[in-house]
């Protein structure tokens, strides 16, 4: 049947079109015209049909298969359209000449192998609590959101957000963190990591070049400046928080990134004289304060400080998330800026750059039935103890530790005798993953060289409450395999 | 009780605290000190205590409120922490000295309306049918998704997307789109634009200055191009699609974007010597093809025309989404690429930049649970019948018109005689407008002048079967309230 010049093994090529198992073999369902497109087509693409090969007249394939001549025109057809076979009248239908066979497909990387199963017990801050993640109350919010929402609202997603969770969330704010909020000045977006990111560029594009991070501080936020093309300038902090006076040394600079309520990672919470001089500071440089609001839903020995944006709602965006309070994977998060602000970030936002609306609307409903607030609370007493269990442990377990930061949130410092440094970090973290342990030296997170001594910075947040122990056991382990005593 | 120099209404001030409602009157709840703190803090915020003003002695206004004195100094504390008070030893507790009012407050934009409810008919191309939205099986994917995932995964978003969902994808456009894809390949992302977005980053970042893009074509892919830096070079498009030959007019071009299965907006479907040549100039340049598959999955006349991505995988990145089968609300999309360029956009992707966790786990249960494609095939069928319905009642209303580019995808185009031009195509859809229907003229998605004479493209995915007649005796005398006949 085969054309004499192209000698193809054309039997053994439809073989699979003949054996029919279970509807046609596997992989080989559908249609007839269909199966025998694929089969064709795979075999043109791995050059078991070379090009130039002409293929058999339709009328005599069809008799070979036992099918009508439709199916074979059909399968034809399908492929000259894609490109694969070309069609001249009055002459064979033949492979179309490609370019070589790509270089790079023989040595596409193997698909990754999943993370390995390892009993890593993980400090490493940046989770809350996975196991109380609220799965069906979410599930549930999602079921609730979807039948109310109307036809519209299923093909929409507004850039600044769904007007019924702005309007919740400026009502959240406004009653938990103090904030001055309306509906209006609400951005939703998908995490701090990304409104700060999008407050820098529109900063970027107002002609500012710089902006005044914490040292030390989180990666992304030096990250998201860097990423709009701002450079960072690094700000001391103490335990009173941002050391505001070093801003003056910048003369041209109009912006600071700081988390007053919790610094991370040093957990300090910003003094009251040093909260009144960043605005004054921000007032005298007409800089905008853009405020990390990262955990401070859980502090522990009073209530939670108000946030900065109450106190000077036109020089502060507030920035805050779910990923400390429900998980960092729903990606919902939201900004409060001054309406010029708002309207720069807004501006230059593309239409899918909102989360999901059925999630938003989820978020809404779940923070206005009030298993939002029932979530915290239960979460908070959880840490509160969790907290005290671990701060015990690690009294006991390395007796002349010094535990700080630990008002706020879901991570603490410990810090130790000796001294730091980055050689030191890196073997203690080193020790402590061969015990199957991960930790953060504090040092990993400045920029520049540290001024700490011996600290870790140990995120609880997920840590299940049976290997407190476990965990201030192997700190140890992993701090005498650097330092014997 | 006041001092004689703030002279304050105290009594004013603090009734809403004795005058208890249920649970403390509306807005008053929670325990007394936080009740007290809120008080003040607004009244601090509103200047109804001025700066400097000094606060009542704590064991003064507790007798004056009746509570024990830990009351008000827990709640003077608060604000001290908060910056709104000022505490100096030996001193009376006073009002902090704020920058003055801002002065954007005021001026701040009132909240926008809600879009007017009008009786508008919508043609503009771009949504599918959201009456079919799955809003119960979507519902059911997502509380599946949640109930199934293990708490690391609750607390990940894996910057190429869940292992699942690329498995998942890969399999799929195998099977439906004929494309050459190992979940390796396949980064998830939000949709369409942003993964033209993500790659036209990667390519600024190699250094490549252009890229083509069809003339005409969808603005966000313009818009993702420049937004990543890069210029765009347009390139004709005829009813065979894009004209190659004109790449090489730039000899320094490497890299072109273009919508093989259904152009946007003509809806011309390239022709397979088109196909042919678009990879020979690509192998020729070195040049990248973008393929923006957006709608393909719906083709009325025969099977869909398989990706330029599974005859060249070194060549092609492919882009796809949901936005188109369910609805863009979702912002879930995906992207096969080489594996070189796979990791050149994974290299620059943040954390945050992957959708939401759980509508991964959704949608990868969605599809392999059978429901995606059988929600494809019900969609097609009403499509199909509603595609058949408007062309006859177009042809109907309008006795010249030629419709073009209906042969798959969500809209079409209806062509008449006479002279075209941004004049007519203003005029048509602001006649259109004041009739109460949307639409769109060709020539809006020209970025150069349009060579087309009238040219309206029509989009029927969320038009009503009940209003296809209406739309098109709207389109008529939209038409004839410009050019009367």
């Amino acid at each position: 049947m085969p054309e004499k010049q192209t000698n193809l093994a054309w039997d053994t090529l439809l073989a699979p079109l003949r054996t029919r198992g279970a509807d046609g073999g596997p992989g080989m369902d559908g249609p007839m015209h269909r199966r025998l497109a694929r089969l064709l087509r795979e075999a043109v693409r791995d050059r078991r049909i070379p090009a130039g090969a002409a293929l058999p007249p339709s009328r005599l394939l069809a008799a070979e298969l036992g099918c009508s001549r439709w199916v074979v025109t059909e399968a034809y057809g399908q492929l000259v359209a894609e490109g694969y076979l070309e069609a001249r009248t009055g002459s064979a239908t033949r492979v179309r000449g490609f370019p070589p066979p790509p270089p790079l497909v023989p040595g596409r990387p193997a698909p990754r192998p999943p993370a390995a199963a390892g009993p890593l017990l993980d400090l490493i801050p940046g989770l809350p609590d996975l196991r109380a993640f609220p799965r069906r109350g979410w599930a549930d919010a999602v079921h609730r959101a979807l039948s109310a929402a109307s036809d519209a609202e299923l093909g929409s997603r507004p850039p600044a957000g769904h007007p019924r969770l702005r309007g919740v969330l400026a009502e959240y704010l406004r009653r938990v963190r103090g904030a001055e909020a309306a509906a209006a000045d609400v951005v939703v977006c998908r995490g701090i990591a990304d409104g700060i990111g999008l407050v820098c560029a529109a900063l970027r594009e107002s002609g500012r070049r710089q902006i005044a991070v914490e040292e030390p501080c989180w990666a992304q936020v030096r990250q998201a400046a860097n990423g709009a093309g701002l450079e960072c300038v690094p700000v001391s902090v103490d335990e009173r928080g941002l050391r505001v006076e070093e801003l003056y040394a910048y003369p041209g600079l109009r912006a600071v990134a700081v988390s007053p309520a919790h610094q991370f990672p040093t957990g300090a919470v910003m003094a009251p004289d040093r909260r009144a001089a960043l605005l004054r500071w921000a007032e005298s440089a007409d800089a905008l304060v853009l405020e990390d609001d990262y955990d401070a839903e859980f502090r522990y020995d009073r209530d939670p400080v108000g946030v900065l944006q109450g106190v000077a709602p036109a020089r502060v965006v507030l920035l805050g998330s779910v990923s400390k309070t429900l998980s960092p994977a729903l990606g919902l998060g939201w900004m409060v800026a001054p309406p010029d602000w708002a309207a720069r970030v807004l501006a230059r936002r593309t239409p899918a750059a909102a989360p999901a609306l059925p999630d938003q609307l989820a978020l809404a409903g779940f923070m206005q039935s009030g298993a939002y607030d029932r979530q915290l609370r239960a979460v908070r007493r959880h840490y509160r103890a969790r907290r005290a269990a671990l701060i015990a442990a690690l009294s006991q377990e390395l007796p002349g530790v010094r535990v700080t930061g630990a008002d706020a949130g879901l991570h603490l410092v410990a810090r130790l005798d000796g001294p730091g440094g980055a050689a030191w970090g890196t073997q203690v973290a080193g020790a402590a993953a061969r015990l199957g342990l991960r930790l953060s030296p504090l040092d990993f997170h400045y920029h520049g060289p540290s001024p700490d001594g011996r600290a870790l910075v140990l995120g609880y947040g997920n840590l299940p409450d049976h290997a407190v122990g476990q965990a201030a056991a192997l700190v140890r382990a992993a701090v005498e395999a650097v330092a014997p005593s």
